[in-house]
């Protein structure tokens, strides 16, 4: 299952957003538009424009309306994964080089920087001020996330709750955010762009779990980076956490440093792989799912809801 | 003559402003808060802040709701300074090391994103979504500029044209936007707040032509870096640019390269500050301020505006 096939209604919509994001990054400087088209054709599931139209459903669907807090949401998120790869001097991201990597960090922080403030340009239009403010905030709470992550690298002591609380900003209150905004900017009741808000929060959280879980399961085709980079690069996230609940494995992990033996992370991730930690990891995204589903109950029902309804399950199975 | 003494009228709410600047940038994350800190504390004139608070003047002026602007662009302003730094490589500012220099260029980057987003944060507090259309309008063409600026490193082919494009993104815009939106947050008439923004990007542009030939003429002592600096890291100024009008200097100029041989680089530069450059260049920045001056008749007479005329002399004859 394909997260484009279960979209087929917002087909036309999503292809117009497409188009309008590429209109967005344009720039006469070439240097620029070079670097943001790269990141644009890299592609990316637009899992947060999918999420800020249907979520507008539950109030007026105006598309030419809607569709700038879906850019402004994309390209945010865009930007975040620029600087981001810098932080983590990422060299791969989806298989493709990153921008750091065929330029320079210098190229990547302006090349972020520019989507951002493209990202407020689109914003604009939204006039309702609380459409701003909750924005504003997220992006608080996802640069503060950026920080974390680094303060958190190689931190072996740390538990599930420092864990949870990285991945909400990392992930999880943009998705939390594209859902209510999508509402808001549509007119809904306050009743409604609440429950979306905490539908994306718990979506957001599943997903990234399981984007964790991938990084050691898929294939290094799958995934454009061999397993378990996370590990190696110190990002210590929930399998790993599971798995040091066995006390010789915790050991080993925490004598994980930059400069390891790259066959004694091999084993590392192999072992983390075949333990249960896997599964217990699945477990926690899929109560964040269930949640999600039950959320959604207490939503008129609409077309819009069975979507979100297919995509939560979507996210449950998902492979890569 | 010192911009703080002819300020006095405002010193209680630039206090205030002061202590808001420093809460803004606080985090409970070490690492952030410190480069926050050691940004703030370098100082700076606080020039943007007092345009904002001066043209909140012409409207209904309440510190209360004014300051919120006042902040946000000194915070976007601060930001623009780490990620420059980062761009230009800088080890200091203002005599100070560089955030990029004290940690890393990682550390500056997302100390810059974070105060970029804190400033978005206090902008929600202004509902006229007029004002956001305008910030965010600027802070695209702030980022263009900053990429603007290494597009046209050691390009001596440029010319005054080029130069004025590029320091009307890097200053001056930031400063008349100061000016227009302090009105603006102010609820001042759509006739004034034009005027404003016209008097800002005058002063802005007239401030960083001053900064220019400052880098020339300025001891090494008050610059907080040796004197020649843009040129020596191949930003072509003003100055320069007048310069090259001798074609025997022209030549040598041309042969700038990053490695360039110190002695050689050292008589360009004394070249340049002994030549009719530096009067030419103090002739366009006079030009600029004379407009801005003639620019405020048009405004009606109250104590803001004869602080903006003494503004507008304490520029033209600033030493550092």
């Amino acid at each position: 299952m394909k997260l484009n096939l279960i979209n087929s209604p917002l087909k036309a919509d999503l292809e117009l957003i497409e188009k309008e994001l590429e209109k967005s990054i344009h720039s006469d400087i070439d240097l620029l538009q070079e670097a943001s088209i790269q990141l644009l054709k890299a592609g990316g599931k637009r899992i947060r424009p999918i999420f800020v139209l249907l979520c507008a459903k539950f109030g007026t669907y105006d598309i030419h309306n809607v569709k700038n807090t879906a850019i402004a949401l994309e390209l945010i998120h865009m930007a975040s994964l620029v600087h981001d790869d810098v932080i983590d001097e990422a060299d791969l991201r989806r298989g493709r080089p990153t921008i750091s990597y065929t330029w320079n960090d210098r190229v990547a922080m302006y090349t972020g920087d520019y989507m951002l403030a493209r990202s407020l340009d689109y914003m604009t239009n939204i006039e309702d001020p609380m459409a701003h403010r909750i924005l504003a905030k997220a992006i608080v709470e996802v640069c503060k996330g950026e920080i974390e992550q680094i303060k958190d690298k190689y931190r072996f002591d740390q538990n599930i709750r420092d864990y949870l609380r990285r991945i909400k900003r990392k992930t999880a209150l943009l998705i939390a955010v594209s859902c209510e905004l999508g509402a808001v900017s549509a007119g809904a009741d306050e009743k409604t762009y609440r429950i979306l808000y905490r539908f994306g929060y718990c979506i957001g959280m599943s997903y990234q779990i399981i984007d964790d879980i991938l990084d050691f399961t898929a294939t290094e085709e799958t995934l454009g980076k061999p397993a378990g980079e996370d590990l190696r690069q110190g990002n210590i996230t929930l399998p790993a956490l599971y798995a040091m609940e066995d006390t010789q494995l915790r050991e080993r992990i925490f004598k994980i440093r930059e400069n390891i033996d790259t066959k004694e992370m091999e084993q590392i991730i192999t072992h983390i792989k075949n333990s249960d930690a896997i599964e217990k990891s699945y477990d926690l995204s899929q109560k964040y799912l269930n949640k999600a589903l039950v959320l959604l109950n207490d939503l008129p029902a609409n077309p819009a809801k069975k979507m979100l309804q297919d995509i939560a399950k979507y996210i449950g199975k998902r492979k890569y």
